[in-house]
C-alpha cells in the first residue's frame, strides 16, 4: 500500500476510501478523436482488444496494456457507422465513458484532447491545460435552477502536486456540441471564465460524478478561438503537431501517477 | 406469433428478423421529466423498481408493469443529485436510453415527451406530433461530413398504420440542450425543416440506432417558438395540460401498439 501523503489524522483517513489509500492501478484515458489518440496508444504500447466488453454494434474502440505499474485502457468512441468521422461531442463521450466505467471500474479517469484557447486569458497554440473546473456553454435554459443545472459545473479532481510537479498552466474548461462559437455560446463562455473550450469535457466530467469516479482533464490547444485566424483553419492546421504535444504531456502524467495513489496526486 | 401483414414475398420476409415477426411484448418509454412522466406512469399503474437495476449512485428511475399483452418500462432521467432539478437534455437521455436497452432489452422505444413547436409549420399548443425523423440542431461542426455528423440526422422507425389509425400530426423533430433558440439554433432548425424542436430526441434516436432498437417519437406542444409569448413562460403555463394530452397520445400508441407485430406499426 502508498503512503497517504503526510496527512496522518485519522479522521481525515477515515474519510479516504479504500482506493485512495493505495496505489493507483487502473487509468482510463477517454479520448474523442483517432488522431489525438493514436500517439498515446503508440507511446504506451496499448493493443486494439477486439473483444472489446462493449455491446454488439457500437463503434466504440477500447486499448489496453501495461505501463510500469499501471493497467492502462484507453477508449475512443469510435467512427460513425454511416459517414466515417471520429464521434466527437457529449453524447458518444458520455456513453463510452459510462460503459468503460461499468466494464473497467478504473481508479482514476484522465479525459485527454484537443481544445480551443482563449489567448485573453494568456492560452497560446500547444499549451497544455489542466483544468480546474468544467461547465457546458450550450445549455441555456432560463428558468430558475434550471439554468444552474444546464451549466452543469463540476469540480475536476484536485491534484496540486501535479500540476507543480509537471508545471502545467491550469484553467477552467467550458464544453460545448460545436467547433465554433456563436455570440450566446461565447457569452457563456465569458459567464464560465473559462480558458479552454473543447467538446466533450463537461460529458465526461458528469458521468465521473454520477459513477464516483474521479477525473482529471488534459487539453492541448489547437486554436486561439478569440484570435485572427477562423477556428476550422487553425484547428486542422495545427491539429497533428498539437497532438503530439498532448502525448508528451499524457505521459508525463502517467509517469508522475505511476505508483501513487490519489490523495497525493 | 402475430401475422406478418400482407408481407408475404420470401426475400423481404427474410429481410424481417425473429423480433420483427412476433408481437411486440417489451415496451421501453423513455421520458425526460417528472412532470410529464407520472401521468403515463399512473394510466398504466406502472411502479417504481427500487432495485432499478442501474448502477449505484445514478438518478435515474424505472417504472414498471404490465398493461393488455405488453410489459412496460418506463425510464426517467432522475433528479439531478445536488440541484433538485429533472436531468433533461441529450446526455442523461442517451444514458439511462442506453442502460436500459442494456438491462432491458426492448422491442420498442417510445420517446414522448413535450417540445416547442412552429406555427410557420402548423404547430398549435396541445398537438401531438409523430416525429418522421430527428436531427440536432446545436452541433455545428464547420468541416467536410463532420458537418453532417453534427446534424446527425436519423429516420425513426416508420409507422404509416398508427399514424393513420391515430390522426397523429407528422413533422420532423430537431433537437437541442438549450429551452430558448438562438439565430444559430434558429438557422439549423430551419435547415432540419423541423416542426417540433425538443432537447432529447436524436440523442434518444442516436443510441436506439447504435443498438439497432426501433424507436418512435411522440411529442406534445408546449409552446409556440416562433409565436408571441416567451419560450419559457409559455412552456411552464402549458406543461401540466399539455402532458395531460401526452398521457392520452401514448395511451392511445400503446393500444394501437398491443398485440401487433412491428411491420403492423
Amino acid at each position: 500500500m502508498a503512503p497517504h501523503g503526510d496527512k496522518s489524522d485519522a479522521a481525515e483517513d477515515a474519510m479516504v476510501s479504500g482506493a485512495e489509500k493505495r496505489s493507483i492501478s487502473s487509468v482510463l484515458i477517454v479520448i474523442a478523436m483517432q488522431t489525438e489518440a493514436l500517439p498515446v496508444v503508440n507511446k504506451f504500447n496499448l493493443t486494439e482488444v477486439p473483444d472489446s466488453g462493449f455491446p454488439k454494434g457500437v463503434p466504440w474502440v477500447r486499448y489496453h496494456g501495461f505501463y510500469k505499474d499501471l493497467e492502462i485502457n484507453l477508449v475512443w468512441p469510435g467512427k460513425d457507422e454511416s459517414l466515417g468521422v471520429d464521434c466527437v461531442g457529449t453524447v458518444p463521450a458520455s456513453l463510452v465513458t459510462y460503459a468503460s466505467i461499468q466494464a473497467l471500474q478504473p481508479d482514476l479517469i484522465i479525459n485527454a484532447g484537443t481544445a480551443g484557447g482563449f489567448k485573453d486569458k494568456g492560452a497560446c497554440i500547444g499549451d497544455i491545460y489542466l483544468a480546474s473546473d468544467v461547465a457546458y456553454h450550450d445549455r441555456r435554459i432560463p428558468i430558475p435552477v434550471f439554468d444552474l443545472y444546464g451549466v452543469g459545473l463540476r469540480l475536476t479532481y484536485t491534484t496540486p502536486s501535479l500540476q507543480k510537479e509537471l508545471e502545467l498552466k491550469v484553467g477552467k474548461l467550458s464544453t460545448g456540441n460545436s467547433l465554433d462559437m456563436s455570440p450566446q455560446d461565447e457569452a457563456s463562455i465569458v459567464a464560465n471564465d473559462a480558458t479552454v473550450k473543447d467538446m466533450e469535457g463537461a460529458a465526461v466530467a458528469y458521468v465521473a460524478d454520477l459513477l464516483k469516479v474521479p477525473a482529471i482533464f488534459v487539453k492541448a490547444v489547437t486554436d486561439i478561438v478569440d484570435g485572427e485566424k477562423p477556428t476550422t483553419e487553425e484547428f486542422m492546421q495545427n491539429l497533428v503537431a498539437v497532438t503530439a504535444a498532448l502525448e508528451q504531456a499524457v505521459t508525463k502524467v502517467i509517469d508522475f501517477i505511476n505508483g501513487k495513489c490519489l490523495p497525493e496526486l
